[in-house]
């Protein structure tokens, strides 16, 4: 019989695992939720109505149809028999021999879920669109109001944390409302509107060179954005946001937050994690051996934001070049082993760089000793995300909505659904 | 003060009147409980997968950001003051010289409401992702069904209605299965699925020349469509229907049923009937003047799916065209009116023609003694659809859209979403 793997999870990780089988003798199952891969960078995009949830989306049967060697399966595991080797979905049980957990990651509120009402995160389609319906209704109430301090909280924004996403999407709301927005109204000047970046450490994208948070931090600001560094989230409410800064307590009113503050990995992590005696960290991802590897369990692996991992002593970072490395990493591993060979090269991960947009034709880049910010990072950061789109076969047209945005300084997908109004 | 326009609903009645007082002397308010103007004939292209909800919709501030003497008012409409010319939205109160309704229909399922539940229609944004996610959903099932009567239920699609909704439907469905995911799945072969057309009368497209009508069912049964004429739906449920043909009683074991069977005014229809005097038909639709007035009420109108209006002594159809020449009409009475012009023309309807297309490539289309069918008439539907979402800034998308499914065979937004997995 041929070696089964099981692979849970169609992200970047998981996906590039099976690509990385293409032609291996293996009978592969990749397990998912949902019937699409998502470009999870991008969604700050479609929360913002400059893209659709369709561009940055692939039915994972799509990626996958040329691939004889791998079914899919969509459905919720709901536990792991690793004693008998089988993965469990409610009533059905899949046999493996190999098995790769790449659930990924969904939002962290250290603590308080019930933040998570008030403040959706950017992880999944649905947190996208809801956070485009709730911006977009904010500025209808505003339009609405008188001038009150209700207008005044409807035209208020705070994004939690100042990485990637919530720097992008501080950035783009501002965009949205002075550049897109900015004839629509006719009792408000979206322009108006205040964008409260808040993070807690000196400054933000902590993970560049200080020089480019800097100019991040320069670019944010003349889009508008408020940027408050060393600032914490003490509660949010439907209507306000209460932040410490400076050791001084401030009351936000504001009817949209939004959470980009942290991430936790997928409870499939701990679930594994008991199952096979391994340990999880505090973002609940599971501490990998150096190949990827489950301690005691060299045929079963985690890789991806629900693994914590680390390469050269520094811990891999949540970003997809990382996943996607994983995955060829382990799809290396599986193909070794088949090939009867024992020995297990140890994960090393190549940091190609990190970078993040602000806005129309500003963003930030570094790669090694290349630091780059401005139209020329702006560009660099079109060009890659358009290449790491490569797998979808609608990059083309992502591309050309791109550029359709980008002349006509509009944003087609402005559209407020999912909740539809009463009859 | 300048004359106050307020018109309700900004589908293609409501659109087209504000579009014809562009240069008018007039203040203009248009309210709308959605954000967006949406081309409906289109919906069919969303629930299938080929287009996304952003392609056929268009934020009305938008469309109307340089039309000055035009506001957008996002609300519900709650009821009328006649007597002092006032529209309610709640607490708010918006006055109005002269009033146009165009608030369009929902679907009508004939006194059978909880039928809705088990059978969408496709009015709106969020029925058409619905069905989406059902008919995508239920090959997930079969897929994972083991042979058995659950995985036929599945594999069976039941549309109720043989008009251009159904058969446009019926056709989308069978082509999804059998061409874009024809190598798909593994345990199933989705162009084994089953589709049935139901339809009461003795042909589909009843409205078409019985020519065309026979046509169109060639080309269904050529894709693979049963269709049903002479068949009533007796009941739906969750996974069956019954269904009497030739006086015999089917049951269709179906997960998936789909409704386009017949169309309702809005509710605001019978409100302003109810608070001027007029009446409704059995439709629900406000039987208007000749000029698209109420009875006793010349400044107030109305127009579009939620009139019934008469023209050359025949019904004027529920469609696109009709829609906006009423608007035009009406902006044009409101014209003459600021001009001091007294007498009012009757509103006259230019039946332009009737089309429908049933899958790639096949299409049916009469417009006077012009009948065509087959690829010309495909090209033709593609061609005047293209030039109808003229007024939308993303038609080139649109068209590039196509353009790629047509070539690719794809269909790239097949996402099941809306109802985001458990955590």
């Amino acid at each position: 019989m041929r070696h089964r793997l099981v692979i849970v999870g169609g992200g970047f990780a998981g996906l590039s695992t099976a690509a990385g089988l293409r032609r291996a003798d293996v009978d592969i199952t990749l397990l998912d939720r949902r019937n699409f891969h998502l470009f999870q960078p991008l969604l700050y995009q479609v929360a913002t109505g400059a893209l659709s949830p369709a561009n940055i989306a692939s039915p994972l049967r799509a990626v996958l149809k040329s691939q004889k060697n791998c079914r899919v399966i969509l459905g919720e595991v709901t536990g792991f028999d690793v004693p008998n080797r089988q993965v469990i979905l409610g009533d059905e049980k899949i046999p493996f021999d190999s098995l790769v957990i790449a659930a990924g990651a969904g939002n962290n509120y250290f603590g308080k879920p019930q933040w998570e009402e008030h403040a959706p995160g950017l992880k999944t389609i649905e947190e996208a669109t809801t956070i485009r319906r709730k911006v977009l209704t904010a500025f209808e109430i505003a339009e609405r109001e008188p001038a009150s301090a209700r207008r005044i909280a409807a035209m208020t924004f705070v994004v939690v944390g100042g990485g990637a996403t919530g720097v992008e999407m501080a950035g783009a709301i501002r965009e949205l409302a002075a550049v897109t927005m900015r004839r629509d109204f006719r009792n408000i000047d979206p322009a108006h509107c205040r964008v409260i970046l808040v993070e807690g450490s000196g400054r933000v994208l902590e993970m560049f060179a200080e020089k480019l948070s800097d100019k991040a931090e320069r670019s944010l600001k003349k889009l508008g954005v408020e940027v408050w560094t060393s600032s914490k989230v003490v509660d949010i409410q439907a209507d306000h946001v209460l932040i410490t800064r400076n050791g001084q307590e401030h009351r936000i009113d504001a009817l949209t937050t939004i959470w980009g503050a942290g991430v936790k990995a997928s409870p499939l992590g701990k679930m594994i994690a008991d199952a096979t005696g391994a340990t999880t960290d505090r973002a609940g991802r599971v501490i990998v051996q150096p190949d990827m590897s489950l301690p005691n369990q060299p045929d079963i692996y985690v890789i991806g934001d629900t693994a914590s991992a680390q390469s050269g002593g520094k811990p891999v970072p949540g970003v997809a070049p990382a996943a996607i490395q994983e995955g060829k990493h382990v799809a290396r591993l599986i193909k070794n082993k088949l090939a009867g060979k024992t020995e297990r090269e140890p994960f090393h991960y190549w940091d190609k760089g990190s970078m993040a947009t602000i806005g129309r034709n500003a963003a930030v880049m570094q790669s090694g000793w290349i630091k780059l910010s401005g139209r020329i990072a702006w560009f660099g950061w079109l060009f890659i995300h358009i290449m790491y789109l490569i797998q979808f076969s609608n990059r083309i047209l992502v591309l050309f909505q791109w550029f359709w945005n980008y002349v006509t300084r509009n944003r087609a997908a402005r559209l407020i659904t999912g909740e539809e109004p009463k009859k």
